[in-house]
């Protein structure tokens, strides 16, 4: 019977049948030792030349890494495998030969790499990425589905910008310019007036023109808005999601971050409340650090990283000016100079991990804040319509998946925390 | 302490507040009747003069449909209430009055509501459906997650297409063309090598210039594509996914079906095994029906009306000649000038719901086949080495979210099954 690598630890004393990829080969006189992927999980195979016929040892001796294999034998509880079992082979064949697999065991360079993404997802540390990148998704749906928000779904194809069409994707919609969505957000908030807790999750896009580890052009985003939250409610949400994630990838991705050589210690800190400071005690610490900054200026990813490394959590930074941030964000009721919004710097460098504020919810305020920003007011009629027909405080945040899963990760570069990364000139496969 | 409306019934006879929207208002002498939805449901209060202060009762005079408001009072359980409890209020207050609110009782063009979509969100039957969509989405995400399935998200921007660019949106990227992705199952199959069973979920885009009730610009489809799972392998997984998924409609959307008036007998019959007809049946029951059609014609949605008639549950049409297929799908052992395709045709005339294959996993085969289609080879090279490195057989298939969406609803028309819908002219809100 073919049983996923996964559940063999189970059929201990069993005859198997594991169907796979040969992920490495070692033979020693008339034994081999076969590491078999499928999937789900690698094997240790071993096949000694007494046990099976004479077929199956040809077999054993021509498969290449990445062959397509079948092997049958003898599931075998071992706690010194890697994985805990082993297989005993009585047969062994090889379905598809591969001949010069392109990725081997010598460095390649990344451009390489990456021309190759296709193949490369089967290696190790990306299968391991992946899989993280995977279950920190699915963890993002329960959390939200769990406090009965509902999803909704927020367009891509969208007819106006709110900053300017200069980093946007343009196409053509039956006559009319139309642009990908960057962020659900506007679309998020009239439907908080029908659901009271919403959220989006799906693609958004960036067309900057530029080439950092940080950044993609395409990446995941997930956004929360609710109806009758205010800002300090906000900011407990992000904490009590930030924190959910970092347990499930905890908890369920121990193999993966083994695999990715991850301190998991890290990860462990991120839990409980986070220290805050507004943005006017950020740009102090950064001038006691010596950084050349000055109270309207914007962090820079070095900045980012001096203020993280002064906590060993994640850290909110709140209050900025009003100026530094979008237009729709609530003014501080102590302080009209300052925003009720939020950053939440991941720790070791990875940045900004959330970004969000409390809303104007005041027609007239909103309506003064487009005409600053100098947008035309008919494209935003109908999210003006959400502070004329019964507005409502609200609040929200987004957060970037890959960026998030490469923090979980310790990866350094977003580009291996998505299936098929696109960046700068980048498209293929 | 403010209680959601979905919580009221546990705070039966203690002192709750409630915040929303006025849904509804009836005033009968010194009684105030008010519906208010808060997102998590709707709840009717019930304002006695005699039992609020001059304020309130004003409030209650003044206050309209779609302000937001107030309500302090008593919590009642009481099984005549719609929604099973009720309010007594002791205050009352309007926090943003709504004027001139553009939807009201009286019938509404689609033109005019489709206008007005971030507000039309508010209507019951519009939050309904998008509640039904929501419990879909996040069940198409457990019934994969509890399989071991990975989440492989596909790229939206793609360089190339499988079926010409006539119904593409291009965008420029950087200086190359790309098109907004049809499909993610090319970038599935090389992923099922490193994780055995994948799956995606993202938006689509079709730029047809079609208006029809089945057709959306933009749609969300959810692919899951299996390393070593033959054809029948994937009908099975095709039956077991729709039936889990109906049987989570009913389970846990009652009340939104309730709303729709939708005739849950319909949906309880989606379960088990379903019928299965090849598309040598399906024609001649047309020509029994008197249709012409003949052998290598395509259904029309009449055609797939008149086969889901036929049958009082789902049922699969399999085994369609190559020549109407995509040139991926892997040909019958049989007859080879039959491929091994299948569709799901939902019954009351929701036509197709998913469309899936068997893939060719031969390289040769599929090389012959991208010239027979005049595909250009470079471009999917990349797709090639799937078949070069390590081949397997494999099998996947996509179902489009808001179809089946609509189906579980019993509603004539997709766009009421996303949130923004995008259709032909149509791209504000």
């Amino acid at each position: 019977m073919t049983i996923p690598v996964r559940q063999l630890k189970s059929h201990s004393g069993e005859t198997v049948t594991v169907r796979g990829w040969l992920a490495n080969k070692r033979r020693s006189g008339k034994i081999g030792f076969l590491q078999i992927r499928d999937g789900s999980g690698v094997v240790q195979t071993v096949i000694s030349r007494a046990d099976v016929s004479e077929e199956a040892w040809e077999e054993v001796k021509r498969a290449t890494q990445e062959s397509t294999v079948r092997v049958t034998g003898i599931a075998r509880v071992d706690e010194r495998a890697p994985g805990g079992v082993e297989i005993q082979a009585t047969d062994f064949v090889v379905r598809s030969l591969t001949e010069d697999y392109p990725i081997t065991k010598k460095e390649h360079g990344t451009a390489f790499l990456m021309e190759h993404r296709h193949l490369w997802l089967r290696s190790s540390r990306q299968r391991a990425a992946l899989a993280v990148r995977s279950e920190v998704c699915q963890a993002i749906r329960d959390f939200y589905y769990e406090r009965n928000f509902t999803l909704i779904d927020s367009p891509i194809l969208t007819p106006t910008s709110c900053e300017g069409t200069s980093t946007l994707f343009a196409t053509d919609y039956f006559g009319e310019q139309a642009y990908l969505s960057q962020s659900g957000q506007l679309y998020l908030e009239p439907a908080c007036a029908a659901f009271g807790k919403v959220y989006c999750m799906g693609p958004t896009f960036r067309a900057e023109k530029s080439k950092t580890r940080r950044h993609l052009m395409e990446f995941w985003m997930v956004e929360p808005e609710v109806a009758f939250l205010d800002f300090e409610g906000a900011v407990r949400l992000a904490e009590e999601f930030v924190g959910y994630l970092a347990g499930r990838v905890l908890d369920r991705c121990a193999d993966q971050l083994a695999v990715l050589e991850r301190d998991v210690s890290k990860i462990e800190k991120v839990t409980g409340s986070f220290p805050r400071i507004t943005y006017r005690e950020a740009i102090e610490i950064l001038q006691k650090e010596g950084k050349e900054i000055a109270f309207g200026d914007d962090f820079g990813g070095e900045d980012e990283t001096i203020l993280a490394n002064a906590f060993d959590q994640p850290v909110f930074v709140t209050h900025f000016p009003v100026d530094m941030k979008a237009f729709y964000m609530q003014p501080d009721p102590e302080d009209s100079e300052l925003s009720l919004a939020m950053d939440l710097l991941a720790p070791e460098g990875y940045g900004e991990i959330i970004g969000g504020s409390q809303r104007i919810h005041d027609h007239d305020l909103l309506l003064e804040r487009l005409q600053q920003h100098e947008l035309p007011i008919e494209p935003f009629q109908w999210y003006l319509d959400v502070r004329k027909y019964g507005s409502f405080p609200h609040s929200g945040f987004g957060m970037g998946i890959e960026r998030f899963a490469a923090w979980m990760c310790g990866l350094g570069h977003l580009r291996e925390t998505i299936p098929y990364p696109r960046m700068l000139y980048k498209i293929y496969p």
